[in-house]
């Protein structure tokens, strides 16, 4: 049942498509989801792409347009014509739409918009365009059922009815009253085990949760997540029913944003992957790592500055990287706690005072470890006149890596960047820095060199 | 209509427990969310958290217990009895019972499903203990609505309300025959639209997707995220329907898996969150710490054994911390992508061949940038005679990185570990010594020193 794409399979596809041959390909492509002929496209250079795109039906298409990725998208419609686009969007939900929409050139979307049959459908988008990505009314989709809390249980279903094509997921009504503000909901469940003559407004559920249109998107997630829910009505600040946000587009909210932060700790700046173009992957990479060349060209200054105690004791080189690699690792994992903190959001914050207190033991007892550790190393192999050159060093460079990879994410947070980048290149590289100055600094004045 | 705790709400709470004001804290709890009840509890020391807990009905207790941490939730059992745990049990979804009873001693275990009133619950569980928690039968839930294929629309409907209390969110009713096989489902909405009196057989979806016990989570995520479901059904080999997996559960196997592969790539080991104990997070960050003292003291070794060359030119210790960071900030980048990659999984992997040789590729273009950028550095504030080992070190340690980057992740992977490993601090340190190694090696032939 699932399907796997073979390269057999593959060649098959890639042989009838260089034969043009229509009658084998629909046949094969009937028998898949979507989802699947998705990745045979994918595999497929432009053009055969292309041909075999133009035999799926409208719908097939669109839910294929519909889930792939931004950049793919873009890419894929170059060619096409507002006419065919329009065709598509015809058929697309209100919010996918939108998004695709918002891809294309200004024109190219007006033009769409004007040649839409589907009068709802152009009403729809519309009313979604203004809104941006990152609030709730960027999310929401305008087809839902709704439901006159006057309606009897059989006039709800009626209108299910005539709205079953263009809401394939219904979970519920949403009761509103001749205002169209947002009253409550019935579920499916309750309206099928309901009798046929009842009033809705009789069994409807007052007590839903519901968000407005500008709600971050975090927030609309923690609170689906919160109260399990599977859709969420949208309204405005008159609590008039807008639209209704899907657990589906959530769970692609929350991939992407792990995506995301994995991406930012990485030090890869846009949304790249592995088999992206090289130049796409070298433009992704490169800024970070420049920054951190730069950190360590700035670290190689201060070790310069040093040179002379450096010719006096060639030892001192030894423990460059310790203090450098302590100083990241404790970092990362510092910013990490914080940046899962402030996601969380759990209960009360605590204070700033017993926050900085508990670092402050934390980051004591492992500099204490690590300290004596290398101090041993030291004693070992190395000059004892270094012992306590090399410990205290350390205690101090975990000290100062954690306090900024607590504050670091918690500036970012506040002026709107995602502090996951604290975890990231820049802060190892700002780490790798500061320890080293600091192992010098302690060295110049503990052995009066 | 978001619950926002405040300090006020929270030290009012605290008192009406401390005078054991029963009736104020039941009025105040029942205008609450489960989720938002967590909150306090959170808050809360122990006693006066088993207090107020005890105040809550069986349903709103067991909400609770079924949605908190599963480390919060062992330590807030220990002090309860098997009869009171039995008493939440017996109305858990059979999932979340498993989940909470694998938590329990092996004793406690089996006293509590002893215990249980619900014959049918008790045999859910004992079926569902089995299975392991990263195979879709540890995610399974058997609460479900099914329908014989020969049933009339009525039935089933009548089948849905004798199940409407055990299952909340029914999406969708599964069609089996009379040995129990599935043959598909027919979803609550069509079942809304359907007449009363036709054969469920004639009108249910037979094409519909299905994993089978043994299945790994990830390919159940991947399976329902490609197609959009909103619940799966679970089959054993023969095609017997044993239970599903809802999308709520799928959500919060995403969320964890990423803060997972965030503590993996941060140096942080087991689940370990800001506002756990000192003692906790000291345990959580020290082993990968003292694995990048070990490693860094490796390179110590490696820098001591070139100490000859460093009493000659003590120039070359400045640029010791170039070679570490640069070979971590590569080998990062580089290992995330490939893990994301494995994780995506779309379409086709492309050959081994082609996959090294745009790595080679991306790596000699950031090296050369990177060697050049560094190169003119020396020129300028440095050594001149130290050109070439620089450039030439920066180029060799950026394919080298990226040669590890690339192999760790996939050989982890084989070995079924988490590959967002190889993105944290052991792939770090391997790379901060293979760089300065081939520095000074590079140095060495070179300056024949």
């Amino acid at each position: 049942m699932t399907f796997e794409l073979t390269k057999e399979y593959l060649e098959e596809i890639e042989k009838a498509v260089e034969a043009h041959d229509e009658k084998y390909l629909r046949a094969a492509m009937e028998e898949l989801y979507p989802a699947d002929i998705s990745s045979i496209l994918y595999e497929l250079d432009t053009e055969p792409a292309h041909y075999l795109f133009s035999l799926l039906t409208t719908e097939i298409g669109a839910e294929i347009l519909a889930n792939i990725d931004e950049d793919d998208r873009r890419r894929f419609l170059q060619d096409f014509s507002s006419v065919e686009i329009a065709r598509y969007i015809e058929v697309f939900d209100s919010d996918d739409a939108v998004d695709l929409l918002k891809e294309q050139p200004i024109q190219i979307r007006e033009e769409v918009i004007g040649l839409l049959q589907d009068r709802e459908q152009a009403r729809f988008i519309i009313d979604l365009l203004p809104y941006d990505e990152d609030v709730a009314g960027g999310l929401m989709q305008k087809e839902l059922v709704k439901a006159n809390a006057n309606w009897t249980v059989n006039e709800c279903i009626e209108e299910i009815r005539k709205q079953a094509e263009d809401v394939e997921k219904v979970y519920a009504v949403y009761v509103v009253d001749d205002e169209q503000t947002l009253l409550g909901l019935i579920s499916l469940k309750n309206l099928v085990l309901a009798r046929k003559n009842t009033k809705i407004g009789n069994i409807f559920d007052e007590d839903i949760h519901y968000v407005e249109t500008y709600r971050p998107v975090e927030e609309v997630t923690e609170i689906m997540q919160r109260y399990d829910l599977e859709a969420i009505p949208v309204v405005n600040v008159q609590k008039r029913l807008l639209g209704r946000i899907t657990i589906d587009d959530i769970l692609d909210v929350v991939t992407e944003k792990a995506e995301e932060d994995i991406q930012a700790i990485s030090g890869i700046t846009g949304e790249v992957e592995e088999d992206d173009s090289l130049w796409d992957q070298v433009k992704a990479r490169l800024p970070w790592l420049i920054v951190g060349v730069i950190g360590s060209l700035m670290a190689a200054t201060v070790i310069r500055f040093f040179e002379g105690e450096l010719t006096k004791i060639a030892a001192l080189a030894m423990f460059i990287p310790i203090m450098g690699s302590t100083g990241g690792n404790v970092g990362i994992q510092t910013a990490s706690l914080i940046v899962q903190a402030l996601a969380d959001k759990t209960g009360l914050e605590i204070s700033w005072k017993e926050r900085l207190l508990k670092i402050v033991a934390i980051a004591s007892l492992n500099g204490l470890i690590i300290g004596i550790l290398a101090g041993v190393y030291v004693l070992i192999f190395s000059e004892t006149q270094l012992f306590w050159v090399v410990s205290l060093s350390l205690l101090a460079v975990v000290l100062l890596a954690s306090f900024m990879g607590t504050v670091t994410p918690l500036i970012l947070n506040r002026f709107g960047i995602n502090p996951a980048v604290a975890s990231g290149p820049f802060i190892t590289t700002a780490n790798d820095l500061v320890g080293i100055g600091t192992y010098f600094m302690i060295a110049h004045f503990l052995l009066k060199i």
